[in-house]
């Protein structure tokens, strides 16, 4: 997850640098369901260029799969493709963890987990590359879901990790908030937010249904997100747009080169709302195929 | 080839009663090259959906690839990715097929290969599976070549071919003419066409660069297409866009499904321009998958 959130960060400086090609979305439409494809390339230090592709049938069918292929920009050689919904969680943790090493406390220590999915382990797995955490509650509003997270990640990282019984006792005293669920209603009270935290939301962002409380916003010294652009071009707008802090949502890449201002106090309150960049799946696909083993890869 | 050609013209049926979508190809750009995506979907009979990606970086590197992903267009599973640049010659042998199956005399036993590529080679053996041919003469400039062709073709397709030093001793008693070559310039007078052949082209075919002459277009009384969009959208014209046979370049198709008349007498001429009907790599790949062997693929 190091390199992965290392590779995201590049990624970021080449975006705030021009050189993250992110053509709009394109699909190819069917009356069941459509083939989304988000391209992108990044040409400067990752050189690579490609695509996600996957599918909006809505069914429970097995075998729904997302790909994402990569090329060398330099050349047009193929590198080759990485199968499965793993690798889109995979980089949307990585985007988080670089939110968290960009705009979090330095000397944040405590982290507060809300929901206990897939993209929460991946959230907490990248945030604990980029700080030296001690402790992690986390909070589901499954108890076995929430203490079967706590055991797991506790092993995998080798952290402790205490799964407790309601929101508030879980942000009470975090420096992070992690909110990943896939909540339509606000999970905890902006009020609980204690100055000088950072909250990165990568659940249900839309204004008819979002996971963290509008207030989170006015109540924040900054507010970022991987992609400005995409972020006000959903088709149900972003919980943010409309309101008073629509024009400070800054580009998290400008923050990460210094072209605009992160966190400038301890005590301000910091928030990023992911909306996954596109191009980022790319570079992630290509530094999972660099560290991939060559055992069991077929000829 | 044989199943190929006919799931070629499954998807061609559909194509003439609309159920062929195929959007116009959509790039992403880079300096040093693009990646060109060219989607489709045959969702009546072949129930696919899917893409074929390649790039267009101009350089002598191995490993350019092309890939086809195939989805199923009922439940948006996904079926199969085909890596490497066979596939697209094969679609486009299956395409030629389809054309000699549909424009050629039925009684045809000669065939004229012009060129000894691997296109060239496709194109023969979607041939063989649609008429009974007795004897094919090929020609190409290279004296090697086209007696390699000849030697490992014959063995192949278990069928007489003999390697000619002229292309007019190539025609001449052919019923059929194959022109496959990456001639930029006719590789044959259309005087020594005779009455009652077909004529598939496969190679350049832009007005400032055509392997066969402009002029087979008006000694021909049907001048069909897979794809009149796509003929009539190239940046550099095709060679027949701007002439008066224009108008009469019917869909391939429209002929398979009997909406418009192709041949009418034994003595007609007739010519296939063949550009590559998008969406139908996905079908020939859905095709390829279904008859790869289990052996030697990977879990």
């Amino acid at each position: 997850m190091q390199s992965i959130v290392n590779a995201v960060e590049r990624a970021f400086i080449e975006q705030a640098n021009g050189g993250l090609v992110s053509p709009p979305r394109f699909r190819v439409e069917t009356k069941q369901g459509d083939l989304v494809f988000t391209a992108g390339a990044a040409t400067a230090t990752e050189k690579v260029i490609g695509f996600r592709v996957y599918d909006t049938f809505a069914n429970e069918w097995d075998g729904h799969q997302q790909l994402v292929c990569v090329f060398d920009s330099d050349t047009g050689v193929f590198k080759g493709v990485v199968i499965g919904n793993l690798l889109g969680a995979l980089r949307t943790g990585a985007i988080g963890g670089v939110a968290i090493k960009t705009m979090a406390r330095t000397d944040a220590e405590q982290i507060a987990v809300i929901g206990a999915g897939l993209q929460a382990r991946m959230q907490l797995e990248a945030a604990v590359t980029v700080r030296k955490i001690k402790l992690v509650r986390v909070f589901s509003r499954n108890r076995e879901h929430r203490e079967a997270f706590a055991a797991q990640m506790a092993k995998k990282l080798d952290i402790e990790i205490v799964a407790v019984d309601s929101p508030k006792s879980c942000i009470q005293g975090a420096d992070i908030v992690i909110c990943a669920t896939n909540s339509g209603k606000p999970v905890f009270d902006a009020a609980w937010i204690e100055p000088g935290v950072h909250v990165n939301t990568v659940g249900p962002k839309s204004i008819q249904a979002h996971e963290v409380p509008t207030e989170i916003a006015s109540r924040s010294s900054v507010i970022a997100t991987d992609s400005i652009e995409q972020l006000k071009a959903y088709a149900i707008p972003h919980f943010l747009v409309g309101t008073p802090d629509e024009e400070r949502i800054v580009q998290l890449a400008d923050i990460v080169v210094g072209k605009r201002a992160g966190r400038q106090d301890q005590d301000d309150m910091t928030l990023f709302c992911s909306v996954g960049l596109a191009g980022t799946e790319v570079v992630v696909a290509n530094e999972v195929m660099k560290k991939a083993s060559c055992k069991g890869a077929s000829p």
